[in-house]
């Protein structure tokens, strides 16, 4: 429906949301739904968690998966990983283009939101440039999480604070000491660091956990229940602010 | 369709996103669509934004419109203000609670996210602890500004900071110098000050102004070029982050 001979395709960087395909939006729908062809970016051999949202809407449609060449197995600061990671990026965005230049549409599917955090910005800055280019803004997976746990994140004057785990510990306690909420991402392997560190700033037990929020296997609990310290990649630890009523 | 005779109603908080009606979510069309009772806060006199995004919804739709005695006629950290908002907000819940106790699903609207800065934890906070409740997160207004930029906001072990453009000059500066990406809210009357906080903390160059993103009348520039000072007060400055290629 959307080939445009002799022209250009148009490039979407689409936001399908946390995980409940019913959190797709519908502009995502329907951009979805009328491209020729979806792409994602997945780890070699996984499935891309953003196509298993939308799964349901990819009967006979084109797909080109971007699999990525490497993804913890080398450290993100190591050369090897950088230059790896960037000529993937490189070759994925010319794969996109070759698409483009055939004049067919293509989505390219962002868990979550495209440009908050997420590897679509990577063709976008490649692309955009050269390509009429849209992105359809999603629900983050930080929203998805607290509403599953149903805690007020932030209200009125209140700071609000993003941090990656892998920061240092003393770093991750002083942010989180000079914030009124915080959300921490990118926990796996350093969750006992994250521990740490929130007790150190006083606000271990405002800390709730969130793992998988809005699908199947959904896990909800006070940071301070969680006995183990086994947490996969994208689970999420909240710190609600809400100063003002405090 | 959703009254439970004899029950108690179920309670929805329900992000209606950034503006768009099209950036709402599959969830939140069906809950607003098969709710008995749609209310939203809106100041006196004034049109609901939240109620403007799903209008084309609602015909013969019952309404609670919950209407702000004060907004910012009187400075929030008065003694008179927190009063009259507290009073209010117990009001609110209860007119709310008697829907409720009707049998009757009442869906609450939330511009952008209902726990991110929204009023709707007002009654959450009030609610939540008695009546089957459940939030569902929306497309933030910050999502949507970066998204119509085409900014992206924040990558990798990037810190991002979210702050209300009420600070103190000297605090926003320093917030800004030690953070990789921010997001100033509340601009309003506090432009002047944002723009002397970006300069000082050697950010201003990276700023993007963003008004009224994803609906008519969008506005999007780099702050540099942003001549006046006018700012309405739901406008946002974006400061890219994304270190790692930088």
């Amino acid at each position: 429906m959307s080939t445009s001979p002799g022209g250009t395709g148009h490039l979407y960087g689409v936001g399908v949301g946390p995980g409940d395909p019913e959190l797709l939006t519908l502009k995502a729908a329907r951009i979805i739904d009328g491209a020729d062809v979806v792409a994602y970016f997945a780890k070699e051999g996984r499935r891309s968690n953003a196509r298993t949202v939308v799964a349901s809407r990819l009967a006979g449609k084109r797909e080109l998966p971007l699999a990525y060449p490497v993804t913890t197995e080398i450290h993100r600061h190591d050369e090897a990983y950088r230059t790896a990671i960037g000529d993937f990026y490189a070759e994925a965005a010319t794969s996109v283009a070759e698409l483009l230049d055939q004049g067919l549409t293509v989505a390219v599917l962002s868990e979550g939101d495209p440009l908050f955090y997420g590897s679509y910005m990577h063709l976008h800055c490649r692309l955009a440039p050269r390509y009429p280019t849209e992105v359809v803004p999603g629900v983050t997976g930080m929203s998805g999480g607290w509403s599953a746990a149903g805690a007020p994140i932030a209200q009125g004057d209140d700071v609000m604070t993003i941090l990656p785990g892998t920061l240092e510990e003393t770093d991750l306690a002083q942010r989180l000491a000079g914030t009124d909420a915080a959300i921490i991402m990118k926990l796996g392997r350093n969750l006992p660091k994250v521990r740490r560190a929130l007790a150190s700033a006083g606000c271990l037990d405002r800390a709730i956990y969130v793992e998988r929020a809005t699908t199947e296997g959904a896990l909800t609990m006070k940071l301070g229940d969680k006995v183990d310290d086994a947490a996969p990649y994208f689970s999420l630890v909240l710190v609600p602010g809400w100063g003002a009523l405090r």
